[in-house]
């Protein structure tokens, strides 16, 4: 690994997670799981309706963490991740924001530059300020062997979110605008880069390890699109937090982009790709060697769901081609609601069995 | 090209649609666009309401010709593709369906292997009928120089929606039941692959002249799953339409398949490769060199509402990288109903220039 990766290696021998960002392959691998605190969890069931709904639960720091901490102590996973969503960035930016069940978040949709005017930059401090509290509060409760993962979600996935009103499954409105008026589009997405630093280093300075900019959305868009709005942004993310923090280590997650994710490591310099279920774990082996990165995947949520034979044949298959690289045992997208937990419990045994 | 696809070249002469499959490069190349007859054309408009509602228009000839032939007239595309939609299948097999504003399509679902009873496919017979009897009266009403598509879903695809129920952006009920019980989940797929070579045979004894195998939610699997569900039965309809009809060219589009598309390609035998908009046009140029097959693609739709000079720079760009190369200009996903048709009318101007 070259120099600038040293610096990371005082944290990493605390906390085996942080080892391979250091170089190191570690067998077993260290694991955690995407959305691992969540509705599979009957503690998280629980703690969420004492809370009175999703974004209150996001903004009060002792049950943001209470929620985090509980599948550490069901799993004892290496790390636990910040429990929030990608979504706090809107709503603290001031753009109306519910959740409803069965139907996900819905936003008062911003579709033109003019628009932009309702975004208030500067009055992110108090929602900001809950989320670090939480983060604060985890790193005291969490035991000194686990990393403590922070997260934003990349600008691009965050503005189709913020432009289409709600998920959709082509983000139109979005790749609309851009294609339109990109340089109106780009205020939208600078906002959001400069906000995404703000909290990204918040989040470190309250105790984060680690953090992961997850783009759900990176996947479908063309090479061009893919540039300006997924891999720009992102780097900008990267560069300002590594001249601030160059010891916290930092996964980029863009969803769906395949062999395009190459691409996305070297030009963004993220210090971990995580790879989702459509990447053949061949390809996870092969092609980021000499990249300088960990890699972290891939396992199919849906196997966890079904567990059996087909889980343990595929883990087993992941942990074998990934023996001798960095590597951070993980899913290739969140946990659903539907996992039955004893499957997460049987996951994490096979994943500590190593190869 | 080998000699195997030396049985083409007769047809090929006729219709230009046809040259590359004989390995031709035109300059301008073949253009058609996939849901070229669609609701963002007043006349179609027209004619569903005619029809009353989806499924009615698919079944009836008159005003499923009509609809084909409406782009036709235009913009002269070098292909119609028959008027249909990929759960015609299901319904043809007795499974419920009902289309409705808004929501897209609904199905009883079938999530277990003994609810393939409901099925009957010794019943397909007088939907399919209505289908053959559509592709024959456009064969004698298209002008003799405008190629015939002929389609269908692919099983993979089909079985997500006869599974879950409807569109899904996860599939995630298809998938469980390809986990917990592959021979189960692989008799209805046995039942698609069977049908859908009845129903293209069917079709190209019509009269099409080339077919097109849709496979929308080939993008999310992991590898071996893709192996399993996508490219063996898409192998089995191909080599069995070979068998058949040799002369007739079958393009694959497995969208999302990315960097597996190769691999699909070899796999397959298909002779056409349907590229989606998150393929780069450089890779679409560069890896299927010496795979003896015409790519396909893939300007991305909503580039076609916008228009304007982002439209004519990627156009440009896609016809420079493809030229020399057996290819056929289309976008990379459908049509999507705001499309002004005035973008249509130019796209078409511009690939006409060619390079």
């Amino acid at each position: 690994m070259p120099s600038s990766t040293n610096t990371m290696s005082i944290k990493a021998t605390k906390r085996r997670f942080l080892a391979p960002f250091t170089g190191q392959s570690l067998n077993p691998p260290p694991v955690w799981l995407m959305r691992q605190a969540g509705r599979y969890l009957p503690e998280y069931r629980a703690t969420r309706s004492e809370a009175g709904g999703f974004l209150k639960l996001c903004y009060t720091p002792r049950l943001a963490t209470e929620v985090t901490l509980q599948p550490i102590r069901r799993y004892g996973f290496d790390a636990a991740i910040l429990f929030s969503d990608i979504l706090v960035v809107p709503d603290a930016l001031g753009q109306t924001l519910g959740f409803y069940e069965g139907e996900g978040p819905k936003l008062d949709p911003i579709r033109h530059v003019a628009e932009l005017a309702r975004l208030s930059p500067e009055g992110t401090g108090e929602k900001f300020g809950k989320v670090f509290e939480t983060v604060a509060r985890l790193r005291q409760d969490l035991p000194d062997e686990t990393a403590l993962i922070g997260f934003c979600g990349a600008p691009w996935t965050v503005a189709t979110y913020m432009v289409q009103g709600e998920g959709s499954s082509d983000q139109a409105e979005a790749r609309l605008w851009a294609y339109r008026d990109p340089e109106g589009f780009g205020t939208l997405i600078d906002i959001l880069v400069e906000t995404s630093i703000e909290y990204l280093d918040g989040q470190v300075k309250a105790g984060a390890d680690c953090l992961q900019i997850f783009d759900t959305w990176a996947g479908s868009l063309p090479d061009t699109e893919f540039d300006n709005w997924v891999v720009e942004p992102t780097k900008r993310i990267v560069e300002a937090l590594k001249e601030k923090h160059p010891a916290v280590p930092i996964i980029g997650f863009p969803k769906g982009a395949g062999a395009s994710s190459l691409w996305y490591v070297s030009e963004t310099g993220v210090n971990g790709i995580g790879c989702d279920t459509a990447m053949p774990p061949y390809m996870m082996g092969e092609a980021f060697d000499g990249e300088n990165v960990v890699v972290q995947g891939n396992l199919d949520p849906l196997l966890l769901v079904t567990g059996g034979q087909a889980m343990e044949d595929r883990v087993a298959q992941i942990l074998e081609l990934m023996t001798g690289k960095p590597f951070i045992f993980n899913l290739g997208h969140g946990i659903v609601p539907q996992t039955p937990p004893e499957n997460v419990a049987r996951l994490v045994e096979l994943v500590r069995q190593g190869t």
